[in-house]
């Protein structure tokens, strides 16, 4: 069905975003995930076009859009390149919206100008070996000494934590047990400072041009100008930005699913099998029928929670919804997608190979589907 | 997420619709599948609250709206109500449309006082025994006999047939063999006319307050004046209304799949297993939460064709891809609700079991799955 | 693949019991499921060929078989002729070897013989309105006074519980709340005992030829010599008979989809769609080749268990697996088989219709898939 | 349930090939993974502990077990290490039969020792670029000039093509175009032959030990004595080998599940959350009681296929079948089982994430799931 959430601004811009990544994406995907994350200067330009600063506000270089649009436009299109930017979209999607939400005036001074030219590159470091999603659990702590915290923890699977140049650290700042939520802060910790002990690029299944990092804070000392938001309030903050955060998932979901139906409709009608092409044997055209139908609902259902996200009125369980079912659906109609293509699905050098390995991760991070069910029985009053 | 179709008079209608299911049908489906159809007077009954006339001619005694939406409020309040009234939909919702958009005006005349005031039932006979959707293969013939036509020939799996005043017959009327499907028209044929033969009410898995008959038409003669539309034009006619009726049924898989969740989540919160309820375990939390999942794709992707047809934008693949997705989703969500009820949800009654036993015809009649798999296909360009 | 635990003999037995399915049940079952129950006479007729009293020892007029694979045998012709004897099924499968196993020598003289010749028929009256399959809540009493035990509570879904003469009463024998498993025990209530009422035959979504009661016992006085087993012993015992109990479950899963493979692939044959067999069509060949495919996997580890089982091996979990695996793909190669019938499919004097409405409750009784699962995970040691 | 198809013999033997596994390849994948390739040192030492020359003839040094159920041992010890050693595997699994069943005797003196003291490794090239299974469309040809075959072709996706000293090539000897099946022949290339060409070693989502290879033939001149069996035989050949081949798979399929299930197990045991161990929920417990409930249906139907297989029983529908449900049920159940790693699971150093990578090319490979229904659909009458 026609899409009806999109202006004539957004599919122009959506024309010029096709025509950056083809140039400057499509070529470089296999030297990136052979390398193992994305080079630096990738992000200067995207700023040059105007991505970087999409929400950030003009007064600092950026376009001042209060909406969530136009970056949807830039991830669809991504996935619909069968690309993978992990780094980048945290960057900009799950990073960037806490300093829009929650840096004072000081800090929106220091660092919005480094979001909006691509000087700035940051990330978010919530997850510790052994905790999954439990914030509840987290060990890592910073200690008020004077105007500064000191840090120590251990963080791991940081999605672009190799690069960064900001990493927003979920530490515990009150050693108070009767309410473990309340004893967490976010604090920005900065490259250089001494005691931030970057390890090892984790390899993954799939998105390997994404730099995912093990972080260690040895004795960091933070300014408390670094703290972002207010002091313990670390735990509302988080659930604040999840819905958009989870929505950015099940955008590339969908795009990527997508570009899968698309590659294997192509396949099937040039592939000859049997003496005729694939696309004209029934299995074919059924299996591709279903992706197509399910690719509906998500889009459906994806179109439908952009609009609410825009309009304030997208619950945390709507989001909950869109990301489980998105990643679902996108894991079942790769794989199928995949099927299509035979052995050459299998081959790396085929972008649906590529697809299905990155796609693996999205059932799990930024929440699993697990704890997508928890988050929606609860709006079911169970 | 909050719908966003319906204005304030949707509301107010839908409060009404929803009052007289609760008094009039509610407590009489039991009789009702009992009996194997809709009494008579149970026409008369939705006429005078408007229903029957939703989208008849004001001049004809009906409310002239044109928008699906009315109906929709009403066959989603029917499928809240966990209730299935068969004929009375096909009626409405099938056969009525083929009046409004082909009836010439002696025709309207005649029969649109009598759809507004419940005094007329209609019903349509395509299938016949052996050839299922392939209208190709009709062999129920109508030769031009001076200004009738005598028709000939069986249908079979007719809803509504039992108790139609008017049938609307597709028959060959031409002998051309190059082209079977030009040969087709759509003729009317009246409850008293000589050699019109009603048989067997079938008997069904569910939907058992619908009639659902084999007819045989032996030498009917027929006035050329109940000729609907042009001689010759059925096939396209009948392609013509596929998409709302498909979506009708989409209607109905959603609004029952939304009635089991809710009876689920009511037994779950109510029963006790080892001493504490249902519902506190976490099988039972997700497997409902898949439930409302599935179910919010399904409902935003109809929301949205439902709009689309209002518009006269929803093509007949949209449409089969909404048909397929919502009664697959109706299958798997009854079928799990189902489960939650344990032993329960095998005793007819309880609303879960008629729920389940009426939503297996949803995946074949109106086009099977598999027909709609084709016709998606089509529009990949496969 | 060629089954292997057979032999001639019981090929031979294969034989006369298919023949008198044909000639005794095939025939009745439209009659049977309109009544709501199988006529007594049924039993006299099985007796007579030999089924009822295969394991009952051969002083008694029986057949002194101590395996299962002759009731194997039986249970797969039943379930290869689509037919459904839930309460035939449930006296001999599922009560009989309570009997066998744990009569005391005046038992089996008084009741042996009636097993053997048809003349007794007999049922077990487990769950209780709202416990389902917890033992530990059941609520119904026996309390000792002098010779006899006097009964009161009421029990559910008791298949066969219309018709039968004995009934094997779950009763609470000791108020010890320390320890509620220990105070149950069964107790045998027969046909005459006042106080003993028969409620309502419930209605079903399908295996509409067994009759399932709600038995209520109102001071019940039951002589101490009706006592089966230990006082005290009946958690033992029923866990003790679940397996063969399951595998029965499962031995008519495999079978009935065995029949409606069957049936799917023969009106694949005849068919016409577009001019051409149904099993032409590649979907139809997949669908079917899944449906073979899943249903050989199931008989393989049926076999399997079968084996074990007359071995003395088969552990609880092992049946519980079985059972899972057998009763949920009989619903989905059931499911896909009727699909294949297209609207026939859903008429229920097509047997594949019969088949579909039956095979909604093997997923519940004997205890509940989800309950499968949770026997299964504890034997993987979490 | 306990497996019956082993002796003491199979058991002695399968502790010997765990040890070797855990001393000689647990340790040294990662760096197998990296080299894309395994070492030719790795066939000598298999071969000293007897693994190379099971199934060849006494008097060549080897074994001279005519049965598959030492080979089953060695397989499933490799998929339970969570290893996967492609090259290895088709080299003994799929070309060892080849030349057992058609090599003459001067063929067996020549190469027999080779095949038993590890210093022979082989390949098999059958698929070509772009015609998939299709036997009908192989390209390459076997001029016959005097004394020698000329062979002119390519071959791609050829396991263990980069190391392979001898390759059987499926070529065409004859031109009659009338039935082309007929004109194909079994023709063994060996490594030093000129223009016979090893292209790039090609990246894969997984099996990442396993070299696969495209390969050209320019002129490549080979004795007439190196043709395998009858000229213009190769497709019954190919045909007659099938079975075990796709058994292999289906060995390699069920046994990495099982080790998938294993790792969840013990993950799920080890790992809190939310203060508890995650195998304490009843999500885990349920998902892993499915896995391990398809686990014992697959493996239950493959070990009765083993015993087909010795016995000379097996057909190839049933083959088919063993490879299609075992393959599937292995996709199903190492997803769910990496699901219940969380985040751990995508990262390649921890093993489900290799047996995850590895899985997606056992549903294609030895002929796809597509080709499997259909050879099952033609078992079927259909």
């Amino acid at each position: 069905m026609q899409r009806t959430i999109f202006t004539e601004d957004h599919d122009a811009f959506r024309d010029s975003v096709r025509q950056f990544i083809a140039k400057e994406i499509t070529p470089n995907m296999p030297e990136w995930e052979e390398a193992g994350c994305i080079p630096r200067d990738f992000y200067y330009k995207t700023a040059e076009i105007g991505i970087n600063g999409l929400q950030v506000p003009e007064q600092y270089g950026g376009g001042g859009i209060d909406s969530f649009l136009f970056n949807t436009v830039v991830y669809e299109e991504i996935g619909y390149a069968a690309a993978s930017l992990g780094g980048f979209q945290v960057h900009l999607n799950t990073v960037l919206p806490y300093f829009l939400e929650y840096a004072d005036e000081e800090q929106r001074d220091r660092w919005f100008p480094g979001f909006a030219d691509g000087s700035l590159v940051s990330s978010i470091a919530m997850t510790e070996p052994g905790i999954g999603s439990d914030l509840a659990g987290v060990a890592t702590t910073a200690v008020r000494d004077g105007d500064h915290y000191v840090l120590n923890g251990n963080k791991t699977f940081i999605t672009g934590g190799i690069g960064a140049d900001l990493v927003i650290v979920v530490a515990r700042t009150s050693k108070d047990e009767t309410n473990r939520r309340n004893g967490l802060s976010l604090i920005v910790v900065e490259r250089d400072m001494p005691g931030f002990i970057r390890g090892r690029n984790l390899h993954k299944i799939g998105i390997k041009s994404s730099d995912t990092a093990e972080l260690t804070f040895d004795n960091v000392r933070v300014p408390v100008a670094n703290l972002l938001g207010e002091e313990g309030g670390a735990f509302a903050m988080l659930g604040h930005n999840l819905p958009q955060e989870r929505l950015s998932i099940a955008i590339t979901g969908v795009a990527t699913a997508t570009a899968a139906v698309n590659l294997a409709v192509e396949y099937a009608q040039e592939r000859q099998v049997f003496g005729k092409p694939l696309s004209s044997f029934q299995n074919t055209k059924f299996v591709l029928a279903e992706c197509a139908t399910e690719l509906q609902a998500a889009q459906s259902m994806l179109d439908q929670a952009l609009i609410a996200l825009d309009n304030g009125t997208l619950t945390p369980a709507d989001a909950a919804k869109v990301k489980l079912f998105c990643t679902e659906m996108q894991a079942r109609v790769i794989d199928k997608c995949l099927q299509v293509h035979g052995g050459y699905g299998y081959m790396t050098e085929y972008p649906i190979a590529r697809l299905y390995a990155d796609a693996r991760v999205t059932r799990i991070y930024g929440g699993t589907s697990e704890v997508m069910k928890s988050v929606i029985s609860k709006s079911l009053g169970i």
